[in-house]
């Protein structure tokens, strides 16, 4: 990771990660989540040249709501594959690493809900 | 604009604009959301970068989240910009200037808040 | 206020706040901001019976879900009121009273798309 | 359930219920859940009574949001509990149950996050 987004990554606590080994539960839709994610950058781009055209502050405002919407959506995606692929697997190995993997899903939802 | 940013333009009521000429709200700060964007920017491509790396979900997810954060801070930046300025410009012209801003300000900040 | 609503001022900054006499953004559309009290207020009995009836979690879910989006509207309309007036009333009063009260607004907003 | 919560179900999409008899994932919490409710329905009661009293739109709208924080926080808990026991008893029934049951919980996390 370069010098642009070291520093963003935040409240990773170690303590909360138990094994997540392997494919994860993304991984069948990476293309797709590449593609949206290569879309976002070119909205994000798109609302710097907005801002340097001096357009009027309510459509930037429409347009960063726009990337919040699809940057949610992307989040809601890989909770989706998380749950059905990381945390059904970690409950049926076991209780104990299906309860911690419950836990630090909740967390990232908390997360979430509060972005 | 170009074929990145088409058709990301939503929600857009052309009958909501009023008189927009001049320099907008965020003029005097505008080199500093430059930077915030290109800071975003950075942000988006590192989350990109974590996914072709199969970084594990929920570290994906914290990175969404905080780029979904980075981006409303900016949003209540703008707003508060656009409220300092034209909003209180236009009350100041007149009453009726005034009310049509207020109402195309409290939109923008309805879409921030569904988002 | 009595017990039951104590302690639940939050985040009130006494310096803050500016004038703020007379009757405020929403007098003229108290009756339906009450009413619109009244039925949240059903909404949020509801939800608790339905916890007691041991209704399945997931209906319980949308409901909180449906609670929280009418109190959103209820802020958004009060932003818009207290924009339309207090801001409005202020700007035309003075330059710093407007500002003063332009940044309280951008502070009710930003807890507001925070919350 | 009477006419005061009447018509507030909503988006509940008859097709995404899978079996969900027993107790449900709240269960052993159910009375500090209820207890929390009890304590937001007094905190709605007293956002109608500042509304009344003619309290200053600020502070009214400091109170909704702090009761928006306190559902959303109801919800994440019912989220964690619902994964915890509904999701995992599932999961570990069978693949398929336990993939409707992800499903139907990541439309509930996708209704949480938009509200």
């Amino acid at each position: 990771m370069d010098g642009t987004t070291q520093g963003v990554v935040v409240e990773l606590a170690d303590t909360e990660h138990v094994d997540h080994s392997g494919p994860h539960g993304y991984a069948s839709d990476k293309q797709a989540y590449l593609k949206r994610m290569r879309r976002i950058e070119g909205q994000v781009r798109g609302i710097a040249r907005m801002i340097e055209e001096d357009v009027y502050c309510i459509d930037v405002l429409t347009q960063v709501s726009a990337v919040t919407k699809a940057l949610q959506a992307v989040s809601i995606g890989l909770v989706e594959d998380h749950l059905g692929h990381c945390v059904v697997d970690a409950a049926k190995r076991s209780d104990d690493e299906g309860a911690a993997k419950v836990r630090e899903a909740a967390n990232a939802i908390a997360r979430l809900v509060r972005s």
